[in-house]
């Protein structure tokens, strides 16, 4: 196993700039928790979001869309037929799509065979914790709901041979965040205990990863390049006034992040 | 074409105070990205928002509220169903209702069919961007996602033709926002361009002014305080600490407006 | 009657400190308007929230969470289903759960019967409005859209019959919240108006309620300790500002609290 590689702050700005000057359009179907935080932080680092669901859309769509997110948080039947639909036609158009496999494991079936059958249809990127990515690999994971309870190091090996298995990036993401496409691993530290507790920001990193990614030359350091991002604003984000205050703060930021570093540009 | 009427700020105050006075019930039916928003900025004004969203439920509602809101930004066919029930029944009691066309255009043809059919409906404004006022006029749009790429006063034409047509209101919002019934057009300039950088502006304005028509007796005026108040609280909003604040003070100063206009009452 | 006991601060206390150190798994099946704002309010309390709502999935994640809160605020067929599934499963597993019946009365039939149904499950307590409770208990009520437009007070009598004839906890809250199984009544003082302006409040309380049950030893005390942090918030919040402010300040008041009265543990 490949040692992992210090991301540096430098390494993301070029990935960033390109998000403003670019302003890529990145189609989410996601859960109907993080819909509205996720497309104001997409906002925020200058991308644009749209979120179209219909089974009747979602194929037209992602062909003039830049890129895909798909994230199962709440998924349904009808959802997943959306979902199955716009990553294929993601993998026929040569679309960059990012998969948020949320909280797959024993406990609910349903949503782990849904995540395996849009593992096939390749997905650039896969942004998942711990539990997440074990579970993807067909190892034993400890979740509580959305939460693991498997340190990023110990899914480290799973995350290397899921992106083996299906020549994908995969992005596990916890107290330390580790990137990889199977051979160079990327590490990213920081951010704070606080992100947790807020509802959405492991979703809406996924959705940033898709905006990255979307023209990058370098999809992996375009991937660390968003984990980089969501750590950062979290440690500038204000802490003292409590929870409510956090999240602002923590847009607050990704958006001046955006500003300055492509300030010069 | 009739030139444009400046509006005036003092216009806005016997129609922000009849909402504060009245609190119209206003039923939303509305896209997953901008529910909670919507329904904060209609509390902020000082309306009565509710999302009653069920084939089953939506005919009784709207006999028992006071206008309807039907915004198409994620739809799908159930949904659809919904709320074309919900437009004719709403013609039918004689309740003013506002359509908000999100992203009818040529990438999304199923959507664009639904927006057709509701216009049958005869809704009392359109509330759109030039983009969407185009596709309805039948003429060319150019768009990324759900955002115009034309100009609002290059749409003017298509709006005050669509505004004939369906002998309806059309509000045609972006830069500067034209109002018009098809005679007569107000014209709004103000505003900030941060606006466009939170999502669900446009939609929460739609929903605005399908509180501040509720029961007005000039529509066309209550459909220009309604972007009227958008513009300016996105001029008085605090613009310098990012997004995530900008977000928050844009329903600090909606909430604020209403009460300081209303005061003396 | 039973005269009402006022509830002290210094009894939520044990209850807020459980939250804190058990974290208990809340599966929240919850209206399109609120899932974001409940789930961050459900972290800022120490609490794991999970919106889970596929009828493949909703049975099998009742039996691994803690509690499960079911708010049928934009109910339609497919979601009753997956939330009858889910009061069944937790009803047969022991598991505590709420039911909040918004908008429950005669302009809503069809929710109102769902309403019904959900109730022979075995709610352990219900969270609602006077109107709602009014409803249930099949007197006459007066509501507004989600808006109850009757005094808890004028509700006490019919909470008291509810609460006794389906074996249940009874949280009618408003002006004053009662909190009663039938025979003892809290009653829950102060507050600000101002958390009637911002939506979900009534939504989130619920949820607070589900995390405060879950697991504790005294079910009436624990619901009431719910009443009195959201009430408790409300009054520390920052007010000055405007409703956006209010709002984030009210998430960051509940963290706070929170975090101060376990702080010795």
């Amino acid at each position: 196993m490949s040692s992992a590689i210090v991301f540096q702050a430098a390494q993301a700005i070029p990935f960033m700039a390109r998000v403003r000057s670019h302003q890529p359009l990145i189609h989410c179907i996601t859960n109907q928790v993080v819909q509205n935080f996720t497309a104001n932080i997409l906002l925020a680092i200058g991308a644009s979001p749209a979120m179209v669901i219909a089974q009747e859309e979602v194929c037209s769509f992602v062909t003039v869309a830049d890129g895909l997110l798909i994230n199962i948080g709440t998924v349904y039947q009808q959802s997943a037929d959306s979902m199955l639909m716009a990553a294929q036609q993601a993998m026929l158009s040569q679309k960059p799509w990012v998969l948020d496999p949320v909280a797959v494991g024993k406990a609910l079936p349903f949503r782990t065979r849904i995540a395996h059958e849009l593992l096939s249809f390749c997905p650039q990127v896969i942004r998942a914790n711990a539990a997440e990515v074990l579970t993807l690999a067909g190892e034993q994971a400890r979740a509580k709901g959305t939460d693991s309870q498997d340190s990023t190091q110990s899914a480290l090996g799973a995350a290397l041979r899921l992106a083996e298995q299906y020549q994908t990036i995969v992005a596990v993401t916890g107290e330390k965040d580790y990137i990889t496409d199977g051979k160079t691993v990327y590490v990213v530290t920081g951010g704070d205990q606080k992100l947790t507790k807020v509802t959405g920001t492991g979703c809406s990193l996924s959705a940033m990863v898709a905006a990255l990614i979307a023209g990058a030359d370098d999809q992996l350091l375009a991937t660390a390049s968003a984990c980089f991002m969501m750590k950062k604003a979290g440690e500038l984000a204000q802490r003292q006034s409590g929870m409510g205050t956090f999240a602002v703060s923590l847009l607050d930021q990704l958006s001046l992040m955006g500003s300055i570093n492509t300030e010069g540009h």
